[in-house]
């Protein structure tokens, strides 16, 4: 067995940075050590938290860590930020506030940003976790920072996702909601103890109602609760539902584990196989300089971008004389 | 001449909405169209508006258009929502709220939401922004509506980009500006009446200040607009800004339009190659059976993901006998 495997396995915290550090940059030989690792994965259990900037998330998941230490699981965290440019994608204030944790050898927090390269942030994250699993990690947290496309694609391969709102979001609060209604399990109304906190809940049933039917939750009703993270009030609670929607998880994928189950394992292949294929493709593209020089022609105006881009992909791939795909 | 390219060029809005809602859905032969509408490209000026939920991005827009219309140009609206599931990603509320430019010849409001499908959002963006520019509007304001890398990446398409944000946003204010700084070339702090208005944009003038040199900004200098958009306040001087960057910009490209500008350039077709590549292969991928079957086996737990993937993508590729690409 490859010796970075082996020291994951056995928990060794610098070997664990130092393989999230390569899967967040895109470097090194990842491949090789996640397939080795795989069969040491599914163990863990991964807790998603989404919601806009400045509804208190980084708090929450301060509070459900010492609830988690104290019930003497150990806890795993990624804080996914896809839009900061700085620090690589660590964001001082998370940091600092976690702190207290970082001398709890029970404890690993991590960020990722996954700029600039192709695999995408989703199957960043999905390694991630995989190497906190395979660690040993009884709890994964994983948060997100923004609220746009990417976050909802990470809260897809969890297995319970925490949506998390504040009281008198105004007029954008169904914007917000509409696309993570979908992959929210429970939804926290924090802050609770602000003006108008009952109104979001009553907002966020109505609209859970509306549309039952299109979110294919089954027999699971997302419970909504009301949260004052800060003040470490209703934090208990939360976690109590996030056991119940593993009680029902279990129930209903008769045991199987996230990794085995059918729509979490489309999502994931789905993931991988873009960020394949695109980072394959790329490094070619740009070896060979045919990129650079497609883009000096289109600059120059001698040819189209849709142009191009067919001329770049087409011949890359294996095209049979209808010019549909030939595999052999 | 392609029918339906004539009817574009010739202002039609009925041929434009439907071919935005085939660029937005997927479907049709939007490449062909697209590639004749290119050499008419490249007139129109397109100004991106971005920021966190609540902002009040409709209103500014609304009162952008309003004074637009005031100097006699044209305008077109895309409000791109990749997060909502409803109703194709038109949102109600903006809908309500830009009604009253729904009988104005020159203005023409479209969502985008491009979901479930692999051309991505700021391929899907681009096109619909080239549709436009192509029927003639002078003006296109792209506004999105959530703050993840998606529409950081859709804001690195449009000649100026405005980042919008209120007082008092609290912890998280560094988190949402960190990706959005990058591409900023003004600031708006809008709702400005409310409380530390100031502070904000003391915060956002050292936020800038911290990392000049880490945004090849040149010499121009984002601004900071004070803002009430609901009352009209500081919109005319938003757009006075605009101009004032659109000067500099003329300047230092030396009269390239934006589609000829290489860093754009780069962006934009780096997009396509990624589109056309997906979907492609994805195409392939489900009709032979061939995903589907990779699914099971890792469901089964047969083989690992990374591996199936690899099995997925390798065979699709022109590969030579070292394993690297080739292409005759």
């Amino acid at each position: 067995m490859n010796e970075l495997v082996e020291k994951i396995l056995s928990g060794d915290i610098r070997t664990v940075a130092k393989v999230i550090r390569d899967i967040d940059d895109g470097v090194g030989d990842i491949r090789t050590i996640l397939k080795d690792l795989y069969p040491y994965t599914g163990r863990a259990y991964v807790i998603g938290i989404t919601g806009s900037p400045g509804v208190g998330k980084s708090t929450l998941v301060d509070k459900m860590i010492s609830h988690l230490r104290d019930m003497r699981k150990t806890v795993g965290v990624l804080a996914v930020d896809p839009t900061s440019p700085f620090s690589g994608g660590a964001i001082l204030g998370d940091r600092v506030r976690m702190q207290k944790h970082s001398l709890d050898e029970g404890v690993f927090i991590r960020s990722l940003a996954t700029r600039g390269h192709f695999g995408g942030l989703t199957q960043s994250t999905r390694s991630a976790i995989d190497v906190l699993d395979a660690m040993g990690k009884d709890y994964i947290l994983v948060e997100t920072v923004g609220v746009g496309q990417d976050e909802v694609d990470v809260m897809k391969i969890v297995h319970t996702t925490i949506v998390v709102v504040i009281p008198g979001m105004g007029d954008d609060i169904q914007a917000i909601k509409a696309g993570i209604l979908e992959v929210g399990d429970i939804f926290v109304v924090n802050k609770a103890d602000r003006e108008g906190a009952d109104k979001t809940v009553q907002e966020l049933q109505m609209m859970l109602e509306m549309n039952e039917d299109k979110f294919e939750k089954g027999l699971w009703k997302p419970p909504i609760l009301k949260v004052e993270a800060l003040f470490d009030k209703g934090v208990k609670e939360l976690l109590d539902e996030v056991n119940r929607h593993a009680q029902y998880l279990k129930e209903h994928w008769e045991g199987l584990t996230l990794r085995r189950q059918k729509k979490k394992v489309k999502e994931e292949l789905k993931e991988m196989v873009k960020g394949r294929l695109i980072e394959t493709v790329f490094q070619e593209l740009i070896r060979s300089g045919d990129f650079e020089r497609s883009v000096e022609e289109i600059v120059e105006g001698k040819v189209d971008p849709y142009t191009a881009s067919e001329r770049l992909v087409l011949p890359r791939l294996r095209l049979n004389s209808q010019g549909n795909m030939s595999v052999n």
